[in-house]
């Protein structure tokens, strides 16, 4: 086991009505003017706008709106929501929505304190270390941004994403109410469970030893999410559920499932640039690379692909058979809750794949911490995803 | 799932050399002046005194230094604790040791914003509002108090124990040094171990429904320690299983693994009155009175005991004959790591169990919260431990 810090002091309040503490905690963080940061009508439609304009008006609590975040957030709106913050003497942001918008709302509450935030701060790669006051009402079992200390911002002018990390992004306080997922599109709830399956994996192949009991904590919520996101997709408004999606989505991302432990990411990198370059969701996105990445690297440690087989896909066989069986299934699995799993069925080819690659390197010499990646290895990923 | 808050802001280091960050983390609480509070000799032994003061004094910062806690830490102590505190103008407190050091530390936390602590707190059972700060360096995987919201004290005149509760009993920062442990004695590395699967138990058998995703944490906690303690005892220097136990232990207890659900707490109670009242570890206790509580309530959700049977104690049998399968094969694993398993064999009779089973119920009609037991029940399972 490595050794390890592990610190998230998030408040989180889970379940039916979770918004109803919302008044006092904005109280106890002694606000007195709030930035409501959203995205579209999603909030409008599942009910959280009007839940927590409602707790809002209750403590008297004066605040400005300011919506229109996309998904893979812009750095133009996150600059127009700094420069409302100070305009408007705001002292608190509440991000209600999804990753995006928790993504959003975490760079106006760093940007707030930098002249350039995009300059000073994403373009440098240091550590946030300080943010404004940031409450979320999360509305989607997905990125787990609403507990974690990263944030990734796309240019707009640039076109590419750039991430920071640090402690300071932990939001204040995470209010979560799974009834607001019962109105998502099965392609969204879909997404988000690939996205939660997706960062349970790139923990689980490891550059590390002796990590049995993080290892049996990733099976645990990997077999969470493979047993709940079909029953979500097939009962929008299955309260159960959709509480163990998103307390699993949470918990996927909140640091605890890799203390002592490091991950891959590599799946994620080569992701990243495909939803940069055309327009798909990330989970979907990772619904296509996932599954590739592990044929390209599988025979490389075939004894953790076998063990993964067994115990989260129920495979019986052994050694490459096994690990085999596992990528198949957690690619049917995929299937199963309408995602596709081929870029050729995104209508994607291969032009951009070596452009892709070399885009993936730009900042390092490799990817991947489990298996080390260079330009060829990724091509051939692409390639395989096709 | 029941709707729940968690928040845990205690900041933790994991790992060899853990206490190298102590005197930054000491600057950053603005700390002028420690009490430094122990047991008695084994941070002598395991190396923590020596370097924790080693850290202290590369700050510069004075401490004063109260020994002396035993195991079902008094308030007498606790008193002289609080009278230091004040002579002194210490303004953190440093815990060296296990659950009992750390509750005394809690107890004098608390306490110094009290007139009287044990009237004024415990007696009333209010949760505490206030604690100085407080850092943790454990050396003993058990009682998880390291990172609980809970604190529990004896009575020296009274003669019993009293528990409170409370997010202000959370210490500022937990320091985890595996190696710390390498030199408890085989009984202290099993009372911790059975103390650990015991507070795992005791969430497992809820009230709830619908805690799948917890469910399976738990499992996932319980197989790490079954698998780890035995090879702890085996190589008490093996780097690996005493981490795997450590950092089970802290999850344990974290408040993560019972997040929406209750657990039962009855064994814990009827436990207690064995521990005040006999000089036996807690742990020790726990080894007695689970098995004999399982094998009391068992047959009132035989399902519950087959799942944990199959899941976490291999039985590939069915029903009634898996859960007495899994509660015998919790037991011969207790025995295995040398513990007692029976009253006669800790020579401890019968005569005290109606003023045992009464003390258990002195402050509440019933006890446990998957079986609601009464004093005719708690004076049963005291008999099938004998």
């Amino acid at each position: 086991m490595d050794n390890f810090m592990f610190y998230n002091p998030t408040r989180i309040v889970f379940g039916k009505n979770a918004v109803s503490g919302l008044s006092k905690l904005l109280k106890k963080q002694g606000t007195t003017k709030v930035l409501l940061h959203y995205g579209g009508g999603s909030i409008f439609k599942n009910g959280a706008h009007k839940d927590v304009v409602a707790e809002l008006n209750l403590l008297g609590i004066p605040f400005v709106e300011l919506g229109g975040v996309q998904s893979n957030p812009r750095i133009s709106l996150v600059k127009k929501g700094i420069e409302l913050v100070k305009a408007e003497n705001i002292d608190f942001i509440l991000a209600l929505g999804g990753g995006s918008v928790i993504d959003s709302a975490k760079a106006i509450g760093v940007g707030a304190y930098k002249q350039d935030v995009w300059e000073d701060l994403f373009m440098t790669g240091n550590p946030a270390k300080k943010m404004m006051g940031l409450g979320v009402v999360s509305t989607l079992a997905a990125t787990g941004s609403e507990s974690s200390t990263s944030c990734v911002i796309t240019s707009d002018e640039a076109g590419y994403k750039r991430g920071i990390g640090g402690e300071a992004l932990l939001p204040a306080f995470l209010l979560l109410d799974p009834r607001y997922t019962y109105t998502l599109s099965a392609h969204q709830t879909a997404c988000g469970a690939c996205g939660i399956m997706a960062h349970l994996l790139e923990r689980y192949f490891t550059g590390s030893s002796d990590v049995e009991f993080t290892d049996k904590l990733l099976e645990s919520t990997m077999l969470t999410v493979k047993e709940f996101a079909p029953l979500a997709l097939q009962k929008p408004d299955d309260y159960n559920a959709r509480s163990q999606l998103m307390w699993a989505g949470t918990m996927a991302h909140n640091n605890l499932l890799n203390t002592g432990r490091t991950g891959d990411w590599a799946s994620h990198k080569i992701e990243h640039e495909l939803s940069d370059r055309y327009d798909i969701a990330h989970g979907q996105g990772l619904a296509v690379i996932f599954p590739a990445w592990m044929r390209y690297v599988y025979r490389t440690d075939t004894a953790r692909f076998e063990r993964l087989a067994k115990s989260v896909w129920g495979s019986e066989k052994k050694g490459v058979e096994a690990a085999e069986e596992g990528i198949n299934r957690l690619e049917s699995w995929l299937e199963s809750l309408g995602l596709k799993t081929r870029l050729k069925e995104l209508n994607i080819d291969s032009r951009d794949f070596v452009l892709m690659a070399k885009m993936c390197l730009k900042h390092r010499p490799y990817i991947g911490e489990f298996v080390r990646l260079n330009q060829s290895d990724i091509q051939s990923i692409y390639k395989l995803a096709l």
